[in-house]
């Protein structure tokens, strides 16, 4: 198929992703954790909100632009991290990255990549990439990541603090899901590598998850990191503004507030609910990012009137990736982009930072009368 | 077929119109942006409103006529200015004008029209027309649409406020949307009457508006707009009470509170959802209108007792005309003004001033128990 | 069939009638007005409450006998007056009325109906039986009503004060519905009888109406009645505080908080929404009852906890009649009294009074968390 | 089937037993009363909630142990009492006790049971058994229950006060359930044994329990209750702050929040909306459990959360015993174990006692936007 035919939104990648991809991949990249409530509420949430958009403004010039972390990039739409993206398209994160860095987004690499950060870092070497760890229980093993990627010129440390264990995705359970033989997690060696590549109990990324990463991670342990290394660290899977401050207070230089795309447990807040009072807590001590549920420029709206400087999607990159490699990654990162675009203009704003949080209501205004 | 045989409601015509239009003009006139939450919203938001009817009251002498920006008009429901409604019927906005005007309807001329404006003159002397206006990059073209429309006894300049690009439309992408080529934008000639029978990206409407239509319009062109014509000005396109103050300060005479039909942003408030806001900030210092999910004359009354002086409905005359051209249009009306009229009378009210803000509520009153 | 057999529960007698009626019946009795939207929410409003159950006490005795507008009746439930039964079964209005005695039940005899007056008095002596009256534009056949119902002995009067026009009901349009030509409205003779019988424009019933009903009634003509008559006078379609009000004020001894089992104005408040209001702004003046939306002996429970003396059920018994005449309609009855005797029990009461205001809430109490 | 291969959550189990059961006691076992509606509540209401994860704490080493009633057991998940399990499998009772014990669950025996007390007993000696209690008219049947199972080891009397009589289940009024007659209410001899195993009327057990049961029951009797028996008592059925109350203020040892699986009333508060305001009226009195709905690990979380001790399941032990027997109702156990230790670690938890009502949220907190 041509990417840019026929699909026109995010929605239409997904629908011919489905078609197109095998159930054991697809299980893995659509499903949520139980019976997927939450999965639906991280949609929900951005259809309660309402924007209202200000008339009667020059909004002939437009700039997407954004300052993320230091770095300048061409929109605050990211590419969050997901494993295994090789199960989509032989050129799986590789691909993604290249797609990322073409249209000005921040691609996220997960440390359970199918692609190694090396091979990431050589196939973009100018796409804006963040590294996202996963403390493994041998803290070499976990260290060697981070410094090979600084080494290879990643621009920040997303440690995802929302994955002691693997949330229960029952689809993977059904599917006994594993790894196709012919690929590995591409950031180790040896067993580190190849353990998702069988089961004996039910989905092996979660075995993997139980047996190597380390649950007793805590405060601590982000400390230690701060001060191993001088990327900027950003906390992903924070839900609470009781954790968003401890965090600010700790120093870290990002919040992303994600409920792992509802993968973990089913019935937390929606991201786009918990976005607006996680920003207040944190009150610009750092920067606050979302992902969970963006298929539309216009949920991009909201989340930044909500307080995010920038948003992350994860699942519509697979389905890009699936429907046509990076030039399909490329298609879906462009969708986002202008329809973003247009509800900035139609929103009577020019720059991002116009958005403002008078910009989004909840619910019906009805409800005062 | 017969429009008034079996067509009794608004949804029966567009049921009708369904099963009879090409799939390019349906699209087009039934899409909204996005996915399209927005649409559902617009009709949504008059549900959530219940009608506190009186009793006992004589209603057996029934008066439906209001005086809009100055105009007697035999009630309070309009037509809102759609493009190109020879797609839907040989005779289109011509047609729909007559209708209008048998009815006791205000018809509002779309700039994109498929019939020019003295066109329209000439086959409804007798409708109170209103023009509605976008405003070209080119000054000249815009004001020669004004004084065309001034000397043709237009009685209003609706200009569409909430339009510097147009939404993104994900049916009529798919399509290539285009214009049959037997027909034109009839108000223009040369490329600004053909651009949009071809398309080489995806909506040739939207291609159309992106290059021709000026996105740096302020409130400056409003100000320019109202020394440059005697006729009232009515912005078309606000949501927002803050944006309602600054036209009523400014001295327009009309604001339509409208989404556009829910083509433009996917997700901002739906029109009977701003209305109320927007009438308490403009507080009868200009005429407030609105647009967007009319399809009952219980709709209608809400809205009136919302603080609208009258509505507009966009879709339905296009069902109506599909169906059966003026005929079809004028059932439509009728249907509409029966219903109200009904509504009137059931609500204990003989005439549109009878309708007051106490006479809706919105969701329950159970929630007080 | 035999009608105690399998049909246990109200809504399999309405599943039942469904399956046998002609449809020109059919959707004369199950119609609401408009696209029935407030025919949903007549009966939504009764599962937006919460029954609160009290525990350990004796209800081991438990009575369900009601005195209502001075008649001992054997539970607070009556049939609510609906036109043209006969439709349902030969023995239209008599055999429900004989149930309604049979079962402890008021029955109210529609001006509309198919068996006059003096029939039904005969067919049911015992039964506490009110007339509901329509005020005639020739005021001496209104007048013969209340003479013939006082004389037949008939308990109350009922006059409906929401249908001073007839809602629109899509169906009956679509099937330009008349009374079949064996039956006619036996209350009257010569035309008024008959003109139901035939239809040139859309309804036989809303021309009727239209035609031959006072558009003109007030609270006037509540004072000439009440002149006129020494029966109770319910005043029948009441919404508002403000309304009911009015009515206790003039000293009414009923009212019936009922929007026309939702066949007038489509997106009014559901009378279950309206009730407490109301209960609470005539605060023992006068008696109020409900209808609209009974169909578990749960909703009659609810009603009674929010104000009403008594509900009345409309539709119900027509399935009941339609499915197995007198038998039918008393197997309705029976099943509405067993299952608010079991919701007595298990919300520990053991007679009617002693259901009180706080046994129901509104929505989650987790709201409050 | 072996029950372990392809059932992996609650719903699963359910599905596979609705394919084999048959309808007469797969109908008896699902349904709720009326239309069903409590049922449908009794689910959502979980859904409403939201766990408020917090991140960063060691969860390296979980317990999920609680002492209820004085008896440490593995898990706060026990098996709610159900009548006649051996129509869900031959080794009914027995087997469900046994899985409990295997799994660290409490088993709660019905008075109802096709297993008698000392068969239990003997098949799950380790097991911690509560007997479950109806109060018979004759009450030296009564106490004859309670006094053989303070013999058999039970731990407490579980008065379930929520059923002076049943419920109207409507399909087991179609199916005129019956026990089937091989089977019998194992605690009685004669008639009380066997009178449901045929029925005149409706429903068998209705007849049985409208002959048997006392419908005078009040909080004497729980006082009498406590004077007879050294055992804890628990009163199960509970709904209102004002019950619990006065439970509290007499001095039972536990209160069961529940509407015993939305089979009584429906349309009573769902128990985990009550359940707040119980575990608050409370204040620690005595130990609060909930049943009702709890189909996944994170419902079991949110009840603890909102004041339960402990949470108990019906259905989902019947589907589990008709799946595969013992084993079937281990794996049920064990999934939802596992569920509820994911949910604990992902939320930060190590222990029940971290789970603090502040760990949910009702509905959206983009309400207070
Ligand atoms: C298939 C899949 C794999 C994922 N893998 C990771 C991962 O390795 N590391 C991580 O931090 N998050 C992972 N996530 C979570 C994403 O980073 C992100 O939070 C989520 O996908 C956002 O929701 P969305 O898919 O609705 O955009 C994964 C998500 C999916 C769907
Ligand atoms: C097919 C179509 C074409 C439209 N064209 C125009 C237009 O040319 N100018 C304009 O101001 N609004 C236009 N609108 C918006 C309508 O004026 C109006 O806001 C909308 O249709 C109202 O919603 P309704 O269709 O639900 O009644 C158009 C709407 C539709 C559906
Ligand atoms: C078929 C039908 C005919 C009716 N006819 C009358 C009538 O003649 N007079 C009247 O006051 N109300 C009439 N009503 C309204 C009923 O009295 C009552 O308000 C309504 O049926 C209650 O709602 P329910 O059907 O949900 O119980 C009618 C209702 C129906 C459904
Ligand atoms: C088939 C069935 C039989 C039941 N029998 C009894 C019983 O004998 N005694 C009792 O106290 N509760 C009984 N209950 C209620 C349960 O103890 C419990 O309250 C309910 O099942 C909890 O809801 P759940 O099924 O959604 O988990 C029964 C419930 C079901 C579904």
């Amino acid at each position: 198929m041509s990417a840019d035919s026929k699909l026109v939104c995010v929605q239409d990648f997904e629908d011919y992703a489905r078609s197109i991809l095998p159930k054991n991949a697809l299980d893995y990249y659509q499903s949520g954790s139980g019976e997927e409530y939450g999965l639906k509420l991280n949609r929900d949430a951005f259809r309660w909100l309402r924007i209202r958009p200000r008339i009667l403004r020059d909004v002939s010039q437009r700039d997407l632009s954004v300052t993320v972390l230091g770095s300048k990039v061409g929109m605050p739409i990211g590419v969050a991290p997901t494993a295994m993206q090789r199960m989509a398209h032989a050129d799986g994160e590789c691909a993604n990255a290249r797609a990322a860095g073409a249209e000005g987004a921040i691609f996220t690499l997960s440390t359970l990549s199918t692609s190694s950060i090396e091979e990431v870092a050589a196939a973009a070497p100018d796409t804006v990439k963040w590294f996202q760890l996963y403390i493994y229980k041998d803290r070499k093993v976990t260290m060697d990541l981070v410094q090979r990627a600084e080494k290879a010129g990643f621009k920040a440390i997303v440690l995802t603090v929302d994955a002691p264990v693997f949330g229960i995705r029952l689809a993977d359970l059904r599917n006994k899901f594993v790894l196709p033989s012919h690929l590995r997690l591409a950031n180790f060696d040896g067993h580190l590598s190849t353990n998702v590549n069988d089961t004996t109990s039910g989905s092996s990324i979660n075995d993997y998850v139980a047996n190597l990463f380390d649950q007793s991670v805590t405060w601590e342990d982000v400390k230690w990191l701060k001060r191993s290394t001088n990327l900027p660290i950003v906390l992903k899977g924070i839900l609470t503004e009781e954790d968003a401050k401890i965090a600010a207070d700790l120093g870290v230089q990002g919040i992303q507030v994600s409920n792992h795309g509802a993968r973990q447990i089913d019935g937390t807040l929606a991201p786009m609910e918990a976005l607006p009072a996680v920003a207040r807590a944190v009150g610009g001590r750092c920067e606050v990012f979302l992902d969970g549920g963006v298929r539309q420029g216009g949920d991009v709206f909201k989340a930044l009137a909500g307080g995010a400087r920038a948003v992350f999607a994860g699942r519509p990159l697979l389905w890009g990736l699936a429907a046509a490699g990076e030039a399909g990654a490329r298609q879906v990162l462009r969708i986002l982009r202008r329809e973003l675009d247009h509800t900035l203009a139609l929103a009577g704003c020019t720059k991002i930072s116009d958005i403002r949080p008078c910009m989004i209501g909840y619910g019906s205004p009805l409800q005062k009368l």
